[in-house]
């Protein structure tokens, strides 16, 4: 039964592998401040690429990160990341500012929340520059940043990624319309939430809102629903992937974050980027995203296990899958 | 290959599917007036016994109604149930009363109403007397009424069917908490919203809110979500219906009661009470819901045919069943 092709043949598929489900993330590395009725957690490590990046290492061994950082920033925290052999080589620090720093505070029902602090800091002066190592990566998630920057990363990229991902908010939306319309152009999917969905489409019919959204662009969209779980559009198809029924959610901060990056490094894992291949990268997403909830910030993700992501995958075919009867 | 086995056996698959399959509901047949932003019906045929009537008719040929109107209902809407084979002979006609009648006002989201009018009438005086050949029923669906009233229905079987499915309000929690706490204990699934199911166990938590409910008498629970979907509990079961994302929801009037109905339905077809067949008869419940919504009142269900829920049923698998991919 030897033979030489073998070996070849499965080199082939180690190189292609590296190449690509390399993940590039752009986003916030950051301070939070976390005031929820469970407890106040001081200054801890937050930011979007943060979520991002530790969500996406779970599936996919080489994610690097894009972002900046202040002189304040700890390099316990960037331990973090490489602990969990997460490049960092794209993380700038700036000497002469502080990090970007949010506090917030939540309502009694988690459902809503009042920001407390902003403080921009060292993100006004914010000019990614993606390392070489990750101008070919395969799959690039753009974390949400004013969307000339999100489009300065694109630039970067030697060869047109397999799938380009993006996160924006209704801010970019009042103060960059046409910096959001031109990069929605280059992308392939937008992944924002309900209320995001309406203002950018103008519709409160989120079926509706996802076929003017994919007319800008993007020919996937994702609507985070929060504890309602996301919708996946592509077309006249719709899958959805409902949120995990928690007894407890302890803090939502970075949920949508770790939604994002358990899609990119689903799809990435898998080298896929077919609507089925999504599906799973969304059941994914809504796995990873149901253990942030469970304690504050990162601390969750850092330790959470394959067996751990693994169990709680069944808990999503038990609570989604039925046998089909025909009536 | 004949058989005189064969005439019998299948003689008595028809007698059992005739006396499981029975379906007996309790509920309001009221006149609606409803406005929504896309117009005004004036007085339509409504009330949840109505909705669950039709919706579960779809799915089981032999369904029977007890209810109360007042002299005033037409024999014309009385004839939308007979002539979908409903049978009528437990709807009470009060000589010296008028029906039932709620009108309401949607907001522009469709999410919220006000009621803008309630007038009991022959309501007040509605004490429901089960017809004999609905007392073997193997299916009782009683709507949302005064439990004690539920209660009375109970104690009317001649045999425990074989499922016994209750929806109550917060009005009920607020005015007749042990007679609640009473008829709780003798039925086997709950069917309520996640508002009422909130109050009912005094938890935000749906998760927790479920098991209080179960240790409050019945061993099923479902959440209803609105355009949420709804959730089917049992234990430490849990399993999620999407509501079917549409373009536009028309008129959200009994769309609870019509996945009331279709729940019933659905299993007393399948002759099967089991967690499996539930999930089956919750998605069938969210799918006859999904068409209701479409029109005004009961019209789109009353014209509902067996191919377009099939059809939408294939939706449904394609909105929520993935391919198992192992991490």
């Amino acid at each position: 039964m030897k033979s030489n092709k073998k070996p070849y043949f499965r080199n082939r598929i180690i190189i292609s592998q590296f190449i690509m489900s390399k993940i590039l993330t752009v986003g916030t590395v950051a301070f939070d401040e976390i005031i929820t009725p469970f407890g106040e957690t001081g200054k801890i490590l937050g930011g979007s690429a943060s979520y991002i990046a530790m969500a996406a290492a779970k599936l996919n061994p080489d994610v690097g990160i894009v972002s900046v950082v202040g002189n304040d920033f700890p390099d316990a925290y960037l331990q973090k990341f490489t602990d969990r052999q997460i490049d960092i080589s794209g993380i700038e620090k700036l000497d002469n500012e502080k990090t970007f720093y949010w506090k917030g505070k939540y309502h009694n029902d988690l459902n809503k929340r009042d920001t407390l602090v902003t403080e921009v800091n060292c993100l006004a002066h914010f000019n990614p520059v993606v390392p070489d190592t990750y101008k070919d990566a395969g799959f690039l998630m753009l974390g949400n940043l004013h969307p000339a920057i999100q489009q300065s990363v694109i630039d970067q990229m030697t060869t047109r990624p397999k799938l380009i991902a993006l996160d924006t908010m209704n801010f970019w939306m009042d103060t960059a319309w046409d910096d959001l319309m031109k990069v929605l152009k280059n992308i392939d999917i937008l992944i924002i939430n309900d209320e995001e969905a309406r203002q950018l489409s103008q519709d409160y019919s989120l079926v509706r809102a996802a076929q003017k959204i994919q007319d800008m662009g993007p020919k996937y969209l994702i609507i985070k629903k929060g504890e309602h779980g996301a919708l996946l559009f592509h077309g006249k198809n719709i899958f959805f992937a409902p949120a995990l029924p928690l007894e407890e959610v302890f803090d939502p901060t970075g949920a949508g974050d770790t939604f994002a990056g358990g899609f990119v490094g689903k799809l990435a894992q898998l080298e896929d980027v077919s609507f089925n291949a999504m599906k799973n990268a969304v059941i994914c997403g809504s796995n990873l995203a149901s253990f942030t909830v469970e304690k504050f910030g990162t601390e969750r993700l850092e330790n959470l296990t394959k067996s751990e992501i693994q169990d709680r995958l069944q808990d999503f075919i038990n609570l989604t899958q039925f046998e089909i009867e025909l009536v």
